[in-house]
């Protein structure tokens, strides 16, 4: 036989990563260097590399010098970065997410522009935004340089400081997308002024998320600040991203980074956030579904005696002043058949082995393979009444 | 300032990659173990997982039975993996890289199919089906877990065992593609037999560049087996696979997998082959149009005094030898204009520093960062007159 006579052969590598989160205020004001300097640090000898921005419709109309601003802050650099074409302004949201139209006017723009594996697509604006440009720089060309200027609480505390990306597929989230790390993020707190009410609390959910499986601390500070956070203050919610930003980083860094193996995500909450948000048809925003999902989770804890009383009570009321509303009706809908539905969903995710992280306290997480539907109904009809 | 009370964050860590590429014969035969003990190996307690076959269609015709066998081999491997669905047949060649419904068809099959990240999707067949199935499985669910079984030449001994994947766009070659390795190859040396002779052909291209820039005893091998080679002496075409395959993995695994840098990938021969392959509307095969890359740059290397006269005279009689043509005429078409812009399309695509290897011996690379487009006609002529 021949094949006795070759060996297989083994490929074994790895492919190293780095790049930096930088926190500013005003990125694009001349006197502002952070981008700036990392451009010049990337500098190579006689070469204008091209970069094309993508910018969330959302900015423009609050800050409607943004454009100009922009082209301004290019032209002093124009001897080692140029500008390809116009600003492409595109709407931001999960809409962009779900038509494929945007995302192919976007992929034939790098083609059109001559973007290429040594170019920059710099994308600023929120998630949703952030996911889709993200998408088109993985697989264009296999992959263009990607910088990050998320806009929002969540894409600056959690996806924009991470390694995914994604659009929608024909009504399924997230079913096209890659792990492809950007090359530098920059983490502007002035745009977070302009955010209304909704997306302003809703980024915070995941800061409490990390908080309770990772850092009773950080829950500490966010309780006490909680009222001041609420009434939107900068300098307490830079801090909140921060050290939100820090955990995430800190979690993919020493995890499994492309999620290859079965090392958990941080997911707390996210199970019934997840299937709310379909069973709301995504009117409710990411954080506010996940605060829900929280919310259950954690009385589900202390149904099952594994969570004390005080935590659960803790966790709840920190979300109520903080402004999260912790029950939706469409948790109860169907004899709460859906939300078991979503039990089954998460577990074929997972790959038929189901694992959903509980608490045991703040900052104590719990896994456990099973969830008794009897108990969780009781949790739902808790949270019902519960004020 | 805020941003002065904010250190910056830096995520950095390593993605590791294996994968094993075996070699066999007849991998669906039910005393085959390859296929079997690889999918025992990764058998997961109480589950069974999900695989969808994706096979090339060339192959159906020469093997009426393969997808019987097929059928028949995980038949007993039930309790393990299961099939989902129907084998899908595709029609194999360059153009299932051009057509964007064969690609969604097949991401609708992963949605239809419950395909999920601890899945298999296994693609069997030429380059061109392991691209597109590649990068079907790539941006799937973020990834699926690949299992490439190559079927010519070429993708078993370079694009097969590599970690790229592709699809045109819009006529653009490879302009869509991600770096995906898969998680395991099989190299069924039996599915040799059945390729045409200018695919048998076109594949060893790969190995004679691999061999001129990594491994001049490879080159004596081919060349002390060129006749034999070139009548389809399967034992001696192994071999070649074999070890063009390790030179390929050895390659990529020490040097920069995934090109983010400016590390050079194995492209002698290439510059203007890909030219030509555009020239020729894809009439010539990628290794035909290689070979005559590989004889312009083995007749440049001579013609500036870098390449001994003998060692270009062996390297063109092998090609010829091995049945492969080293002139076309595209090459002097447009007084060369075609070609001489080829090479400024490559400095654009290497991000604007041109770098072509040419040869100081066999074995020997030499990089360039110029071409002499006066000598490079006086190369085209000398090719179009040499018999
Ligand atoms: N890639 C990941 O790891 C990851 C993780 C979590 C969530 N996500 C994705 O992120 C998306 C949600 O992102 P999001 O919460 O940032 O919301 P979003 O991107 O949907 O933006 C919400 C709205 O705010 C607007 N906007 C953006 N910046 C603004 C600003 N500074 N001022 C005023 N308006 C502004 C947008 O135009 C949009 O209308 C979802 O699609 C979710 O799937 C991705
Ligand atoms: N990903 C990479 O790193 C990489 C590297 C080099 C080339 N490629 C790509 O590979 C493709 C070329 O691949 P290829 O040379 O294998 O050709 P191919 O895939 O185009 O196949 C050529 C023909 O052979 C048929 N075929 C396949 N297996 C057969 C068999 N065993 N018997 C008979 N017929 C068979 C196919 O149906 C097709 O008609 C190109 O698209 C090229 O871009 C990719
Ligand atoms: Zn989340
Ligand atoms: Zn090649």
């Amino acid at each position: 036989m021949i094949e006795d006579s070759l060996p297989p052969l083994s490929s074994e590598f790895q492919v190293p990563y780095r790049y930096t989160v930088q926190f500013t205020k005003g990125i694009f004001q001349l006197t502002n260097t952070s981008l700036q300097n990392f451009l010049i640090s990337e500098r190579k000898e006689g070469i204008i590399k091209k970069a094309l921005v993508v910018l969330d419709e959302g900015l423009t109309l609050h800050y409607p010098n943004l454009i100009a601003e922009i082209k301004k802050y290019f032209q002093g650099l124009s001897s080692i970065v140029q500008l390809t074409g116009d600003i492409m302004v595109i709407p931001g949201g999960e809409e962009c997410k779900n038509n494929p139209k945007l995302w192919e006017s976007l992929v034939n723009a790098v083609d059109t522009y001559g973007i290429d594996r040594h170019s920059y697509i710099i994308a600023i604006g929120g998630g949703a935004i952030l996911d889709l440009v993200g998408y088109v720089a993985a697989v264009s060309h296999r992959g263009i340089r990607l910088v990050r200027i998320p806009t929002t609480v969540l894409s600056q505390n959690d996806s924009g400081v991470g390694v995914k990306n994604s659009i929608n597929h024909q009504g399924k989230k997230n079913f096209l997308g890659t792990f492809a790390p950007p090359v530098a993020v920059f983490n502007d707190l002035l745009f977070l002024e302009s955010l209304d009410d909704r997306d302003w609390r809703s980024g915070m959910a995941e800061a409490i998320k990390v908080s309770l499986i990772k850092d009773r601390d950080f829950f500490l500070w966010i309780e006490s600040n909680a009222d001041i956070l609420k009434s939107r203050n900068l300098e307490k919610m830079s801090y909140l991203i921060h050290r939100c930003a820090e955990l995430h980083i800190h979690h993919i860094a020493n995890g499994d980074p492309f999620e290859s193996g079965s090392s958990r995500p941080l997911d707390f909450g996210h199970w019934a956030g997840h299937k709310l948000e379909y069973l709301t048809e995504f009117s409710l925003r990411h954080g506010e579904a996940v605060a829900i999902g929280m919310a259950l989770d954690t009385v589900y804890s202390y149904q099952k005696n594994f969570l004390p009383e005080e935590d659960r009570n803790r966790i709840l009321l920190l979300l109520k002043k903080l402004g999260f509303v912790i029950y939706h009706p469409e948790l109860s809908a169907n004899e709460k058949e859906n939300l078991y539905l979503g039990l089954q969903e998460f577990r074929e995710h997972l790959g038929g082995m189901l694992t959903i992280v509980l608490l045991a306290g703040i900052g104590k997480p719990w896994e456990v393979h099973e969830i008794d539907p009897k108990i969780l109904a009781q949790s739902v009809d808790f949270l019902e009444t519960y004020v």
